[in-house]
């Protein structure tokens, strides 16, 4: 951490500061220039309160040189995190399918597609009970009873399922579920993300529309903070200007995260894109780039889907992205082999 | 409610559409073009789902003519609406300075500012008793104390108060709070905000700083829709590409937000600026634009204060100001009678 | 094109609309709703002056349907446009690799280059003279001489040359250059575009940073309407509230601008990441999903590179990046043959 | 300036980085941490290329602690600059209105709007000859003849006038216009920039729409660096994610150009609105925030107007705007003579 003193610091207040700096248990070395003094704090920064520090009388401007993050972080553990889903595992250069639909509509429907994705290859069930919609008048979700049409699902073939939480209060409900889904509205529900800390199931956290790297990294970092370790980041598209899509896919997340952390990446074609026939090149770009797994939509009649019918691919169309995904991971796992 | 169809439409499908139009209380009228067929929807057309008609297959696009928000829509409401918190009046031309500090951090504290803002002509307290912060490791509000001490300063000065809830958990501790604040990050915590549409109390609904005004209507809506008309909406300023200010005011929303809905409109230029010394020149040009009313941090110490003091007004800055926020509504108020 | 008007529109006003629609060879279909009378434009709409209409007084808003250009729409143009630049051919599910510096240094550095991505596998060499540079203060690029150092390498290597123009007074400097290239920041200097609009040569037209799909098109449009159909768009990162990669790739451009339109879409994951090591990632996952080609830099010493060094390939490197390209490229066709 | 080193950076590159920065005519001081090595530049930095620095290979990150730009810095130049033009004064507090229609389509409707706006108070006469529009098949302008009429009515009233030149061959059409206007999408013409930082005439310098407020005063850097001190900064509203108003004017931008340069700022809100109807608002908050002038659409008939229509107001409102104008720059005056 760099701190950029204001011209001509009151000597008092600066030995304030460097007195509150050594309580912080990090070490001060000055720099005096000819306009600006510069302090460079060597130590475990990360606990620093930078907000703090930035209304100083005598700051000008702080810089952070490490990341605000530190369970998150891959600097501090390099190996990639590997997340145990009921014998699934996400993470470590696997790739793994989650699919399934938007909302969860009937004990029908949810067999009918929970069936045919994993006959397709889909290692876990998405769908979702609760559902986070703009309008008031917009479907809701089954709530409760989703949750227990999912448990069916379970039941019945075997996969395990992940599905979107959107308020504490909901928690108790989701004993049985494998995986809770924070959604990109609730990546900065912080109450939320720490109540999640306590719990051991692993997490699926999206990110925010407007958020950023960081912003994401320290929203897991409350997950991990409050002591649970199985947090698994979803990018699932940005908002930009362009409104010919859903979202804007950002595919140097894959990288980035990975670089910055050491938590699996996901990718969400799906809402990233907005319209089905977007989510095969998106999700072959994914896998491309690195993914270590995909959350696609797949529903069994998208033109009645209740939610988001648009984005869903059918059964059949899921079927043949999951050959081409198949096909682009191999050819992944030769490049990774070419180092000449 | 425009739908343009896809060429050459299957009939059969276009009977089915045309049905369930109908089934949705609004009337089809049919424009046959020669690459596109477009109807328009009389009737209606807020409580339509656009998502579900954008999937069908034979539909190329939805666009909407009407907002899709009913309570909140100055169409339906063509008057002003006042809300009379304790006595102060926001809404309809008048001018309302809520101030306070960024956090509750002691009884002395939030007294010692109660009573200052009280004497320069603040008609509200601001306190945050919950933060919501982005790293875990910052400072997280006193929280149930936090409520306690806003109480003390109520009944010292008799100033009602603003506090931002988190978690609908904590809504009991809010029994004595004047208006509950949502704050940009739970614009979107939909269960949150259907709750604060089972209570009577004023809600101070801040703008997500990435949403459209549309968005936050809509989530107006949502509160309206359970019951509660009382909602302020506050502008705290969007996120953009420049990072010299924290977040960019914008100014725009004040005459968009009027025209769109009858709710009063008020102006967070704290958060917007980030720096304190830009706080008086964005209070300013909010009240020439005809904001309702001002939110603005003050601090009896800013230096020390526990979030948030870069931008905090002294208490001697604050009471200049408001002599400048005097003169400025009186300028305002010459302005809106010169009609020729 | 669908024009909504005003309640209860005057009958005189409406009349003369009527006729000034019918002079631009469109046919107006109405509809009378409860609230609002709807008018559907039937024709050739492309060249209706949106804005001229919006602002009719009787006119709330206009719609497009179609979009609003016509020589590089899909629609009107459904065969891929495929652009032979000496023999390579860009379009059309091929895969095309457009490497070399970000700016021309001497006459060894750019031959050394050239030479080494040709036995790489790039088939056409790029370099910058005129470099558009954010600081008057720095390397503004060798200009006139530079192109005469690109044509060098073209002798030596047969390498067809991509170099960018940044103003028309340059253009006569441009005449045994293969591909002109119009740099983001040009993307609507429209006196520029007009006159390569009379020029036969390929042009690889960048999108701004902030603009969208429709205006990049609306930009290819200004040149093919002056006669030049040879345009190939380049996506290069837009600018996203993400400041840890330079700009955010957008992976859907690829999908979605072939999707309007016939003409090649090729990717610069140089711009987009801003630093070397996510290059190859982006370029693999570019390739997934169905770019036409890569523009890559690469330099013979990137740490002492004069611009962009940070994002710059090493030759070494870029040898393996061509590899793992070939690699994708042929998984790319065998998922293109997937079809149940 | 502060460069961050890799860990355990190599002796001789470290050697080599210090030779270097020697060579810049700056002091390195050296700052040795735990994980991290500092580097802070004492002296001119302005003019080192920090890109070139970033991309070395045993730097990590380079923070700027100074601004790029020099010879538009208030640190440099602490005084407002004030800029003649035919007598009339923009900067130093003073309220300079700029008014005219968008382009300038007829003798008679230039000098008929010429001679209102002059009635009304307006100092100087706006007006477009060259107009760029995003597509290729809307009204382009008068151009020469455009140019040619302005000077016709700044004969007739005496007003000066501002028009946009689009490409460095127009130069010398704009002899005998007062002020040249580089647009938006033109802010990063860096040709341009050169050339007019040869001429002695005042620029008017508008913001582009996705442009940091560092890329602005960069730009005006460039003329300066020319030799051209004479520069109008105008900021016309940013891109958001809002599409109610055409563009979002950021108010901020008054107080923060005006801490950040000595340079004039005046505000341009026909084109962040979009809308005439919220032109008056913007135009009373931007002279509230204490903005140096406002150039402002007005136009003898807006619905027939060749475009821009929709945002232009009536002569008859543009009067009663600059009651309010009047109003309110004396509400301004008076604000800034309370202190206490």
């Amino acid at each position: 951490m760099v701190i950029i003193l204001k011209e001509n610091p009151d000597p008092n207040q600066l030995e304030n500061l460097l007195s509150w700096i050594k309580e912080q248990h990090v070490t001060p070395h000055i720099t005096h220039g000819l306009h600006q003094t510069i302090l460079g704090l060597v130590g475990d920064t990360a606990k620093i309160d930078i907000e703090l520090l930035g209304q100083m009388e005598i700051v000008e401007a702080v810089r952070r040189v490490q990341e605000p993050f530190k369970n998150a972080n891959r600097k501090f553990h390099p190996l990639d995190t590997i997340i145990n889903v009921n014998g699934s595992k996400i993470g470590g250069n696997s790739m793994t399918v989650i699919a399934g639909p938007c909302s969860v509509e009937s004990e029908e429907q949810i067999i009918t597609v929970a069936r045919s994705v994993k006959e397709s290859g889909a290692k876990l069930l998405r769908g979702g009970a609760f559902k986070p919609r703009t309008s008031p008048y917009a479907f809701q979700g089954l709530r409760d009873e989703g949750i227990r049409l999912l448990l069916e699902a379970k039941k019945d073939t075997g996969l395990p399922i992940v599905t979107e939480i959107m308020d504490l209060s909901q928690l108790e409900l989701f004993a049985d579920v494998d995986v809770i889904q924070v959604g990109a509205r609730n990546m900065q529900n912080f109450e939320l993300l720490k109540q999640l800390g306590h719990s051991d199931k692993p997490i699926l956290l999206k990110r925010g529309l407007a958020n950023t790297y960081q912003e994401l990294l320290m929203s897991a970092e409350y997950i991990m903070a409050f002591g649970n370790d199985n947090v698994i980041l979803c990018e699932r598209g940005v908002r930009t200007f362009e409104t010919y899509t859903r979202n804007t896919q950002d595919i140097s997340a894959i990288p980035a995260l990975k670089t910055l952390s050491h938590l699996p990446v996901i990718i969400d074609p799906s809402h990233a894109a907005g319209v089905a026939r977007f989510v095969p090149p998106l999700s072959l770009a994914a896998v491309a780039a690195g993914a270590d797994g995909l959350i696609i939509e797949v529903h069994n009649n998208p033109a009645c889907a209740k939610c988001d019918g648009m984005q869903s691919l059918t059964m059949p169309e899921f079927r043949i992205l999951m050959k081409k995904i198949k096909v682009m991971t191999d050819a992944r796992e030769l490049c990774s082999s070419i180092t000449e």
